[in-house]
C-alpha cells in the first residue's frame, strides 16, 4: 500500500533544494525558522554595542580605493587562513599590490570550505556588493572590478556602509587617553547613527611590561592633568578619564584579560613598592602584578557602577604567541589563540568583591574557550540581583567563536544554564565596515535553533511567543540593557 | 515523474505534528524511540538511590498547604531563573505570600523557553496534578487553585507523591551525627517504599573553617560516644557512625568536593599539629588541609569497602560564590556554579591508593563540568576490576547537567569511552517530592538517543536487544549494583 | 489536498532502510555522502604515517594461529571493556586458552552497543574475514573457526593483511636505540609497501625515574658509540641516532607527553647538576625535570628541522594510573586515561622558541581531551609560516578519540578554527594488523559530515569541488606532507 503525504512532506524537502548561501532561506532549515527569521528578525535595526571601528574614519566618512583596502587589510582571520594555505606573507600583509593580494585571497577562498570565512565572505559580497557567485580565481577579476567601482559610488563610504544595515548604535573601543574628538565631531555632524565610545583601560593594568606601562602613565598624566605619584593618584587620573568619557556619552567599559586577576588587595608594602616602581631609576619588576591589576580593576569597576555603566570582560585569549610576527607586524597579527587557563574561581571572587558592597555594575562576560561555556553561564546566575533583568550577561560567541558552531554552543549553554530570553545578543566586535552581515548570520542561527526545537516538539509551536523572544534577543534587550531610547520598536512593535 | 512514498514517510512527519510536551511521545522522535520508551522503560519502577528528601517529612507523611510550599520553596533552580528575570527577592525567598510567589513564578515561566525548567515544570504539573496547559500569568490562578485543592486530597502527601511514581527505593543523604530516627520510624511503619540513609561526612573534612569544624567534632563526639583527641580518635568516632549507619540499612556513602584532595598522607608533624589544633586555645589555621582531608577520606573509604558499601563522589562545583546571599539565606541559596578545577590527577591518585591495597569499594563519580566528561569516563575504566560489572560508574548528569543536553552528553561520552550497558542510570538528587518525573525525562532522552542511532544505521534495528539494555539502565542495573532484592523484574521480566 | 513528492522523497527514507553496519552505505546518511565516499574516497590507498606495528613481524611476515592472537592479544580497548563487564582477568590477559578468551570477548561484544568497539569489531570481521553477522555467544564458535581457518590461508600473514588495504606507507614507532634491522630487511625484501621508522625518544626525557633513565642512557651509549658524560654528550648521542635513523629512511619524529615542558632553559647550575646526576653514586632526584626535558626537546626539534622531518606531539594522556595492573602487566595495560592539564601556554612557548630562530619543523599536534580541541586548533594557526601548506597540523582524533564522535569533533573544530582542506587525515596509531578499516571509518565520517552540510545548504552542492577536498584529506595531503612520491594519483587523478 502506498500513501501520499500531506503538504508538510514538501517542507521536509525544502532544505536540500533551496537553502544555499545565496538563498533567502540560507541556514533556515524549518518552516518555523523561516517564519521567525523573515517575520521577526530580518528587518530589525542593529545595535552594535561593541566593535573596534575607527572613529576617525567615521568622522571623515572615509572612502575606500579598493576591495582589498576595505576587506582584507587588517583582517587577521583571512591572514591566518592564507598562511595555513601556504601563501607568502608578501601577499598577505606585505608589499604586493592590492590587486595581487585580492587575487591571492580569491585563490584561497575555495579552499576554506567549512571555515566561517567561506560563509562570511560570500555573505558580505552579496549583501554589500550584490555579488551572487562564488569568489575564486576565475571570478576574481570581475568581482574585484565590480566592487571597486561600487566603492566609488554613493553609499559605499564608511558611513554609507553602516547605514546600509540599519545600524542605530555603534559602540567603539577607546583608550582612556583618547580625546574623543572624532566622537564629538560625529555627534555634531548630526549623523543618524549614534557612535559612542567605550572605555578600555587595559594598558593601565599591564604593569608586567615596565617600559610600556610607564610610557602609558605619561600619556595618562597628560590626558588627565593629574600627576601620577602613587596608586591613589593613578586611580584619580583614571577617575578623571571616566568622568570625561561619561560626559562624552560613554556608558560602557571593556576589559581584555587572559583571566581575572588572582588577587585584589594592595598591602601597604605593595603600595609603597608601587611608588618606588614609578621612579624612572627603579630597576626591578613589580613583585605582584596580579594584586596590582586586581586592586586597580576593582577601583575602576566601582567607578563604572557609580556611573551606571555596563562593564564588559573579554576573557581567555592567549595573545601574541608568535614573537617573529609580533615583531614584524605588531599586535593583532593573527597569532593569538584560545587559552585554557581556569576562569571560574578568580571570576567568582572578583564579582563577589563588588557585589558584597553593592557596587556590581551590569556586567557582560565573554568567553573565548567553549570548554568554559558552562562555567561562565552558571557564574552569571550567581550575581543576578533580581532588580535588573539579565543583569549579568553571558556574552555572545566571540572572536574565534563568532561562527555558527560557536554561536550555537553559546546559545545552547545559555539556554540550558541561564535564561535565553534575557540575552542582549550579537555584536560584531569587528574592525571592518563590512562585518554587519554577521548580525544576520547570528539571527539566522538563532531562528534555526528555535525552529529545530519546534520540529522536535521541544518548544511550543507558537510563532508569536517565539517571535517575541527573537525580537528581544536581536534588538530590544540590547536597547533596554544599554538604556537607549526605545524609539524604533515602541511605535512599530505591532509589526512584529 | 512523481513517486508516492511508503508508510515510512508518515513516520518522518510524526514529530512536528505530535510530539509536544503534553503528548505521550514527547521527545521521542523515531519509531524505535517510541517503542523502546513505551515498551521497555515507561512502566519500570524507580530506584532513586541518591536524593536529598527530608526523612522527617516522609516519617510524618507531611501534607502541603500550597503549590508554592511543595514546588517553589527550596528550589534554587527556580530562584536563579527569577533573579535573572529581574524578580525582587521578596517574591522569591522573601516575605511575599505563597500566592504572590506563585504568581511571580507563573509570570517568569513563559520566559524560560529552552531552559530545562520549562520542561520540568510542565511535566511535573501534568504528571502530578494532571494539568495540560502552559503555566503563565493568565492560567496561574486556576492552576494554583486546582493544585492546592489536590494537595488536600489523598495521594498528595509526602508518601503519596512518592507512591505515584512506583518508587521502590529512596536513598536519602544524611549527616553521620544523625540518629536516623526517621528512617527507623519509616521502616517500622511498614511502608512499601524502602527509605535508606546515605552517609555524607563532608563536614568532618572541612578543617579550613576552624569554628565550624570544631563545633562539628563536638556533635560527632556526642553521636559516637568517642572523645576526639587526635586523628586516630576522629577516625574511631567516624567508624562508630559507619557501623551505626550500617546497622540501620545504610550501604551508600556520599561526598561533595570541589576536587579530590591533592594529598593523602598525614606526616607525624601533621598528626601532632592536628592534636594541637583541637585545643580550643590554639589559634592558627591548619597548615595542610588537603593532606588532612585526603588522609581522612582514605580512612573512610576503607571503611566503606570493608562494609561492602557503594561510595559516591560529587565533584567540581564552586559553592556559595555570592557572600551577600549566603549571609542572607545560608547555603543552597542558588549561588553555586560550575567549577573548572582539574580533576583527573587527584582522582587517579586517590582511587589508586585504595585499589593498590584492594580496598576500592564500588564507586560512582559524578562530574559537574561537561568539559571534564571525557576525563571522568576514561578514569572509570582504569579501576574496573573484572569482578563486579560496572564497578566504577560515571554518574548520571547531575545538578546543572540534569537536563536533556547534559544527559545526552553524559550518555554519549559514557557510550564512546565506557560501556553504556553497565550504567546504573538516573537518580534525582533532589530536595523536592515533585521531581520524580525527571526519571521519565531521562528515560525519554535515553530511548530517543538509541532510536536516533537506529535511524542512522549505527545500532542494530533490534527492539529486544536494545530494550533489554534500556531496562537494565533504567532499573535493573541499579537494583543489582545496590544489592537490592530483584523482586519486581525476576517475576515480570517477560513483560519487557 | 494531497501532494505527491518528487524522487528526493525516496532519499530521505534511505537511511533507516539501508545503512546498517553491514551495508555499503554504513554511516552515509545522504546522497552526497554516498557519492563522495564511493566516488572519491573508498578506493584510495592508505598512508598510515603513524602506528605501532611491530617491524619484526612485518620482516618475518608473521602468521597467526588464532583470531585471539591477532585480534585480542595486546588490544587494551577490548581489555577495558571486558573488565567493565565483569570478566575475570584470567580471560583477558591471563592463563585461559585462546578459545576461552575469544568466547569471553564474544559474550561481551553485544553489550558494547554505542561503544566504538562494536563498530570496529564488526567492520574488521567483515572487511578482513568476510563475516556478515553479529558476533555473540551463539555465533562465536563458527566465526572463530572461519577466521582461524582463513588465517592459515595466503593473504592473512602480517604482510597479507597490510596488502589487503592498499597501504602504501607504514610509519612505525621506534626507539632511538633500535638498530632498525627489520626495517632494512623489509626494504631489502622489495616489498611494495614502504615501512619507515619514526624516531620516538621519550625515554631520554624521563629523568624523573632515575633508575630507568640511567639504564636507558647506557643503551643509548652503546647504540650511539658516544660516552654520555653531560648534557652536551647526551645531545651528541641523540644526534648520532637521528643521523642513523635519517640514513634509514626516517623522516618523522614522535613524542608522547602529558603536556609540553613548562621550562626550556638549562642554567649553568642545572647543567652541572646533570653531570653529577649521571654519577651512579649520586643519590638525589634531579631538581628541575621540566627544564631538562624542555631543553633536550628543543635540541631534538632543531635536529628534526635541520633534517626536514615532520615532528609529532601526542599530548595529554594520564598513563599507568592503576599501579596494581601496571605491576602485573607492564605499560599499555589499559589503565591510561584522558588527562586535563592545561596545554596552551607551554605549547605556545615551545613552538615560539623554535619559530623565533626559524627552526620549527612541520609539526602535528595530537590532542587527547576534546575540551582542549579549540586551544589546539587555534594554536596551529599561530605558527603556519606561509611557505608550507598546512605546516602545523591539528592531528586526527587519537586513542580514545579515534571514533565517530571524536573524529567529528576534531573535524568540526578544525573546520571552524583552521583550514580543513589542508588536513593530512587519519592514521591508525594501532598495534594491530587488523586496524586498517579505521581509515574506512574515518572516510565515512568525513564524507557524511560534508554530505550533511550540503543537505543543510551550508556547503556548495558540487561533487567535484567537495570530492577533491575529500581525496586531499584522505590521501593526497599526507603524500605531499611527508614528501612521498605522488605515484598513484598523478597518473590516476582523473578517475576521481
Amino acid at each position: 500500500m502506498f500513501l501520499c503525504v500531506e503538504p508538510q512532506g514538501q517542507d521536509l524537502l525544502h532544505d536540500a533544494m533551496k537553502s544555499t548561501i545565496f538563498h533567502d532561506d540560507f541556514m533556515l532549515q524549518s518552516e518555523m525558522a523561516r517564519r521567525l527569521y523573515h517575520g521577526h528578525a530580518a528587518h530589525l535595526p542593529i545595535v552594535d554595542y561593541h566593535n573596534h571601528l575607527p572613529p576617525d574614519e567615521l568622522a571623515a566618512d572615509k572612502r575606500f580605493e579598493t576591495l582589498t583596502e576595505v576587506w582584507l587589510k587588517g583582517d587577521h582571520y583571512k591572514w591566518r587562513a592564507m598562511r595555513a594555505l601556504g601563501v607568502d606573507e608578501q601577499f598577505i600583509t606585505g608589499s604586493a599590490s592590492d590587486q595581487q593580494k585580492f587575487l591571492a585571497w580569491a585563490q584561497c577562498l575555495p579552499q576554506t570550505l567549512r571555515n566561517p570565512l567561506f560563509h562570511w565572505s560570500h555573505l558580505e559580497l552579496k549583501r554589500i556588493f550584490g555579488i551572487d557567485q562564488y569568489l575564486n580565481e576565475a571570478s576574481a577579476a570581475a568581482i574585484y572590478e565590480q566592487a571597486n567601482s561600487l566603492l566609488q559610488s554613493p553609499g559605499f563610504s564608511a558611513r554609507g556602509l553602516v547605514e546600509k544595515f540599519k545600524v542605530e548604535l555603534l559602540g567603539t573601543t577607546d583608550d582612556p587617553c583618547d580625546n574623543l574628538e572624532h566622537h564629538r565631531s560625529i555627534a555634531e555632524s548630526g549623523w543618524s547613527v549614534q557612535v559612542l565610545p567605550s572605555f578600555r583601560p587595559d594598558k593601565a593594568l599591564q604593569i608586567h611590561d615596565r617600559p610600556l606601562f610607564l610610557a602609558y602613565l605619561k600619556k595618562l598624566e597628560v590626558a588627565s592633568g593629574v600627576a601620577i605619584r602613587d596608586f591613589n593618584t593613578l586611580v584619580e587620573a583614571l577617575q578623571k578619564r571616566v568622568d570625561f568619557f561619561h560626559e562624552n556619552g560613554c556608558s560602557i567599559a571593556d576589559h581584555g584579560l587572559a583571566q581575572m586577576p588572582l588577587a585584589m588587595a594592595m598591602s601597604r608594602s605593595l603600595t609603597d613598592e608601587f611608588e618606588d616602581f614609578l621612579n624612572p631609576k627603579y630597576a626591578k619588576a613589580y613583585s605582584n602584578p596580579a594584586a596590582f591589576a586586581g586592586a586597580l580593576l576593582l577601583e575602576l569597576c566601582r567607578m563604572y557602577h557609580e556611573r551606571g555603566w555596563v562593564q564588559q570582560f573579554h576573557l581567555g585569549p592567549l595573545r601574541n604567541t608568535n614573537s617573529r610576527l609580533l615583531a614584524a607586524l605588531g599586535a593583532d597579527a593573527g597569532v593569538d589563540s584560545i587559552g585554557d587557563l581556569p576562569q571560574a574561581l578568580p571570576l567568582a571572587q572578583f564579582l563577589d568583591a563588588l557585589d558584597r558592597d553593592d557596587q556590581l555594575a551590569k556586567t557582560s562576560l565573554y568567553n573565548i574557550n567553549p570548554a568554559e561555556n558552562e562555567a561562565f553561564a552558571t557564574m552569571c546566575g550567581n550575581f543576578n540581583d533580581g532588580k535588573t533583568k539579565g543583569k549579568i550577561q553571558f556574552g555572545s560567541g566571540w572572536w574565534f567563536l563568532d561562527q555558527a558552531d560557536g554561536m550555537e554552543k553559546q546559545l545552547n549553554t545559555l539556554s540550558n544554564l541561564g535564561i535565553l530570553s534575557t540575552f542582549i545578543g550579537m555584536t560584531t566586535d569587528s574592525r571592518s565596515f563590512l562585518s554587519f552581515p554577521r548580525h544576520e548570520y547570528f539571527r539566522r542561527v538563532l531562528c534555526n535553533l528555535l525552529g529545530q526545537d519546534v520540529e522536535r516538539g521541544l518548544l511550543p509551536d507558537d510563532e508569536a511567543w517565539l517571535g517575541g523572544m527573537v525580537a528581544d534577543i536581536c534588538y530590544r534587550n540590547a536597547k533596554s540593557y544599554f538604556n537607549l531610547d526605545a524609539g524604533f520598536l515602541t511605535q512599530k512593535d505591532a509589526d512584529f
